[in-house]
């Protein structure tokens, strides 16, 4: 089948990337970002046919051309500009374009040129306040989008459905957690790095880790199971909403300890211990404030989505995965 | 006081520039369209003083240029476009960037050039779902946004908030109900007009006006209304929300065949019906759907808002309104 991912070249596009062509699918890779060579490199020797195109998902025109050019069946869309506090002011009308009328551009295609099933990788971001005022957010929770990121996902989630009631579309929008695994790298379009690859960054230069005094409530989700749950969204027969949460559902308590001592197992010269009392930490758990779990039961029932085993598990996978792919942070 | 009033050409607009004049206020328009001439020659008359000026609030340096030339202490932002279902796929881009991108540079002009108070002119659309699933909404009703007016209203509300809570911007947003009354007319931006226009425009070239058969539930509010709230939310001294209804709060029911015999007092040729069971009325009610009625408490009891006395008093207020301003349709 031939699959459509915009933002391709991002964090969480590689994942999804790398299980199609895993199962032998052919890929158009569409991002305004140059493919990294490495992950090409490890990609060209998967099953499946891997095309790249750099297209920015803002340029409307452009957008067509590509939907023209390639004749998806199916689309993922997963290009977005991870927004936080600085770039929120000084970048708003460039985030607005790619995230919500970029948006509108890739849907307006998949309509004109009659793409089966769109994907919309949303974020659990898209809750806003609504994260931190319950311990549980299910797809029924209402939202409160509290910041620029927030409310382009929230809106964007909000057109899609508009295609999907007027326009015939058949497209579904799928809430990530906070993501952490394989293929993360600073691209300049996040603002935020997951925990994990913070310690990463830190031990690669030979830095102590400091890790911050308390650690608040998150869901992390590794990223290859995030892959897995937007190929099940991608394939599914049916489908009986338009909205699912995609995270591990569980509290990752005590993640930065735990994830230095997985690390020290293929980087013995990892250093790291908690802030003092007045010790400004050097990693951050992108927040202060306990998030609420997202329930996963509504894509668990549906495709069947479970979650990898235990965080353990995941993050062995992933200290093995960072050693064995050391050319592609090099 | 120095009032820049964005979208002041508009319907909206037009009454809060007449009543800030009315009061002697200096008032600057920006509008990406033309100043009415009947407008003008009727606010030439008024204490205040009228600047008008063309500025497309979808351009970032022209908004900026407009507040460095002015310096307005107060800002009534209200350039909008009111889109439609054509209009929402059609013209998609060009209503983010006023909706949406416009809030933010309007915001983003309004902190650089130390603007007092801004009163952002949302809409009960922001409510969006919300308003067809209970009878009545509060500020507090949590919104779900259903199209794209109504997504990019929302939206501008959360970016509103976003300036107040990171930049210190004194920033309050209403939203309105379904206004109609005094300076409405086609501009172009507005995809629905209101009941009471309509059926004026179909009267003043001499149709029969056709009502539907069955009236939906909408708390109608009046436009001078609107502006005496929009006016005491810029004057307040303090203001314990960010957020206000300003609507009348109360069922104008049978407001199709009430509104008829009112006007037929100054146009006697009016001849209107109720549809025949498969007949299609020649006017709508925007929307067939019973709206929720929008709680105006929290205007009322920190402002002292009232709406003016009863439907039959504002409507006849209007049909002499558009009696002795024949020259505004012509």
């Amino acid at each position: 089948m031939k699959i459509l991912v915009t933002g391709g070249t991002g964090f969480v596009g590689l994942n999804i990337v790398e299980a199609l062509l895993a199962r032998g699918d052919e890929v158009v890779v569409a991002s305004d970002a140059t493919l990294p060579a490495y992950a090409r490199s490890v990609f060209e020797r998967l099953p499946g046919r891997l095309t790249d195109v750099r297209a920015d998902v803002a340029d409307s025109a452009a957008v067509d051309a590509l939907f023209a050019q390639h004749r998806p069946v199916g689309v993922v869309h997963a290009a977005v500009i991870t927004a936080g506090e600085v770039r929120e002011f000084a970048a708003f009308d460039r985030v607005v374009d790619v995230n919500l009328k970029g948006t509108s551009h890739v849907l307006a295609a998949a309509v004109a040129h009659g793409v089966r099933r769109l994907v919309y990788t949303s974020s659990g971001s898209a809750y806003g306040r609504a994260l931190v005022e319950s311990a549980t957010v299910t797809e029924e929770t209402p939202a409160k989008p509290d910041n620029l990121y927030s409310i382009t996902k929230h809106a964007s989630e909000r057109v899609c459905a508009r295609y999907c009631e007027l326009r015939g579309l058949d497209v579904v929008c799928t809430r990530l957690g906070s993501v952490f695994g394989p293929w993360e790298r600073n691209t300049g379009v996040r603002d935020s790095l997951s925990l994990p690859f913070q310690v990463f960054r830190h031990a690669a230069a030979g830095n102590e880790v400091i890790l911050p005094r308390a650690e608040a409530r998150r869901d992390w989700v590794y990223s290859r199971d995030v892959a897995s749950g937007v190929l099940g969204l991608l394939d599914a027969k049916t489908l009986r909403h338009r909205l699912y949460n995609l995270s591990s559902g569980i509290d990752w308590k005590d993640f930065g300890p735990s994830w230095c001592e997985t690390l020290k197992r293929t980087m013995p010269q990892v250093r790291f211990r908690i802030a003092t009392e007045n010790e400004t930490p050097n990693v951050s758990f992108l927040g202060h404030r306990d998030r609420a779990l997202m329930s996963i039961e509504r894509l668990s029932s549906e495709i069947g989505f479970r979650p990898r085993a235990g965080r353990e598990d995941v993050s062995a996978e992933y200290v093995t995965w960072l050693d064995t792919h050391r050319g592609y942070h090099e």
